[in-house]
């Protein structure tokens, strides 16, 4: 709407679909940041509840707060926690730009459909990270970050017994031992939040740069004693193993695992399934009580065997917590964040306050657009 | 059984009946320790499951683990989480010891059925907590330590934003506020706890001694600006203020909550119906999203208007946690530790490693000791 006289760019975020989703795309804090650089922003009424904003919060920060269809129809630009799913793309209109972590790495078909639907599509799961000027995009960053935040709580509060060492008249209580596997943004986030409260960390990762990182949190490097060469892969993720070395390394972590009361595992593989980190025998030499948060855990498996989405208590009487969605968990700071990261990738794309432009030359720009390439910018 | 021949006094333990009770009255680390003043243990098969000890953990304590009925008529002393009901009472044989938390300042009848049973009771709530001999049997501070510690995980845990503060490429995440209301055993516990997590904690307690306590931790006094003189009470209890201080704190408090993102209460008066700290128009003063963990809370009531056992969410979106039972929550280290203080307590009343002795003269006894004054140990 509006392109004709150059007016504003208008931004929209619906409510989430998803029952599991508490986040929200559009925080008023942000909108507040976008109406300094000219942009009107639309929000679905009821689409912060969850994350701990009000229609009137949105009001305040001068957001018009529209039911679902308006926010489709009125919006030049769409931000999505979860990418559109088919209702919300046969609404769009051609030209539409939608902005959201959208699967294009291993979902085709869906970007096919983006293509013909004439839409401007931005996909932040293709953000170059090592760009300095990338960092403020970066919701994988953001989000993994709330998730290990969110994985040392969850552990620390399904474990029964103290995570700090008590010094009390009654005795004293040891401090639980935590073994983090997977020290990327998310696991570096739950090392730091495990010894904040007091545990004893250690932890693992295939990166041979994993070792200063966890080191320099205070927390001991796992060394399991094998060689797997560099485990580094593009864009600063752990590279997927070869099937003897994931061997090797299962194997390896099975039996230093046994030490620990409390294991976390992050080693979520963008569009993969994920490695298995600890096998069931891992798992069955673990005490009683004992609790593993499986960050990926997926309906495709995950760091764990025998992990799924919710609560496994084994024979053994260890809790295996599957936690596919913790950011969500922390709705309110995770969305303030994506939210951020949302609105300064929109805020690249936008020239003299006025319209949105697709820049080929630019890195950013030639990385992030999956679709509609070849369309203008309206 | 056996005190003809001057064998070792033997000690049972059954499993708890509620099923909100996860605590033991033994755990096989304790076994051991009374196993070296000669107590024989017998616990009841399966007591400890829900704390995270399996019978083989026990046996391997030289615990005799037996069924219900056994522990019952084999053990001299019996040790209790929550005081025995009427069917245990009916089973005991007269002379039997039993040790726990049992009632008796607000439960005279109860603690006459003891008497009548012909039992010795050891009611541990009557602890006089200022003798430092006395301070390994503190059940009361012991748990009241580890309800403070999960009221500020369960809190963390619920509250949809990050406790610390976070310098991220998308923004500063500003630390959640904290207010701890009742800085006793559990509230200092709670600060101490929201601390780590890098919360800013402010906290009030109607103690004069408290400011400093508070301080010491590093958190802020809450200043009321009212007059409450003396509000400490008997054994280092608060006491109980009168209508009009109540009503005065209670409006001081409602005026200060709503600056804050979490509150804590634990204003806990033993065998009373809990203060209300504050009220209904202070929790609608707290925005949306705010948790509230109510410590004290129960069915008679709590320190928070509009709390009940479980989760209450307001018309505003705060949420309001009742957590009657926090210290089971943790049930592994808060069996370790109740364990020791009965330990403690029943090893006080062994005599030449043989027998259970009451000494009305010795100060601890003559608190102590609610039932069976008059009858000699067995």
């Amino acid at each position: 709407m509006g392109q004709e006289n150059h007016s504003a760019v208008t931004y929209g975020v619906l409510r989430e679909q998803s029952p599991e989703e508490s986040r929200v795309a559009l925080t008023p804090d942000v909108a507040t940041r976008l109406k300094r650089l000219h942009v009107t922003c639309n929000i679905e009424s009821g689409a912060g509840l969850t994350a701990g904003f009000s229609d009137d919060d949105y009001r305040q920060a001068q957001v018009n707060v529209l039911d679902r269809n308006a926010v489709i129809t009125q919006s030049q630009a769409l931000g999505f926690v979860s990418r559109p799913d088919a209702d919300v793309l046969k609404a769009l209109a051609s030209g539409t730009w939608i902005l959201g972590i959208l699967g294009s790495f291993t979902d085709s078909q869906y970007i096919q459909q983006l293509e013909s639907a004439g839409l401007i599509a931005v996909a932040l799961e293709r953000l170059p990270r090592q760009l300095s000027s990338a960092q403020s995009m970066d919701e994988m960053t953001s989000q993994n970050s709330v998730m290990g935040y969110k994985a040392a709580l969850v552990a620390a509060n399904a474990y029964a017994s103290f995570l700090p060492m008590m010094t009390t008249a009654a005795g004293t209580v040891r401090p639980a031992k935590v073994l983090v596997l997977g020290a990327g943004i998310a696991g570096l986030q739950a090392i730091g939040t495990a010894k904040r409260l007091g545990a004893v960390v250690t932890a693992y990762d295939v990166r041979p740069a994993a070792r200063e990182e966890i080191e320099s949190l205070g927390a001991k490097f796992l060394d399991l004693n094998i060689d797997l060469s560099s485990g580094q892969g593009e864009g600063g993720y752990a590279r997927q193993l070869s099937a003897q070395e994931q061997a090797e390394q299962q194997a390896a972590v099975d039996r230093s695992a046994s030490q620990f009361d409390i294991v976390i595992t992050t080693a979520k593989v963008p569009g993969r399934k994920p490695p298995v980190l600890l096998t069931a025998a891992g798992v069955e030499a673990l005490h009683r009580g004992a609790v593993i948060v499986d960050c990926a855990a997926s309906d495709l498996g995950g760091n764990v065997e025998g992990s799924t989405p919710g609560k496994t208590t084994t024979a053994g009487g260890v809790i295996i917590l599957g936690c596919p969605n913790l950011a969500s968990e922390v709705s309110s700071t995770a969305s303030r964040l994506l939210s951020r990261n949302l609105a300064d990738t929109l805020a690249h794309f936008i020239d003299n306050d006025t319209t949105l432009h697709v820049d080929l030359s630019s890195e950013l720009d030639k990385a992030l657009i999956v679709a509609g390439k070849n369309e203008e910018g309206k």
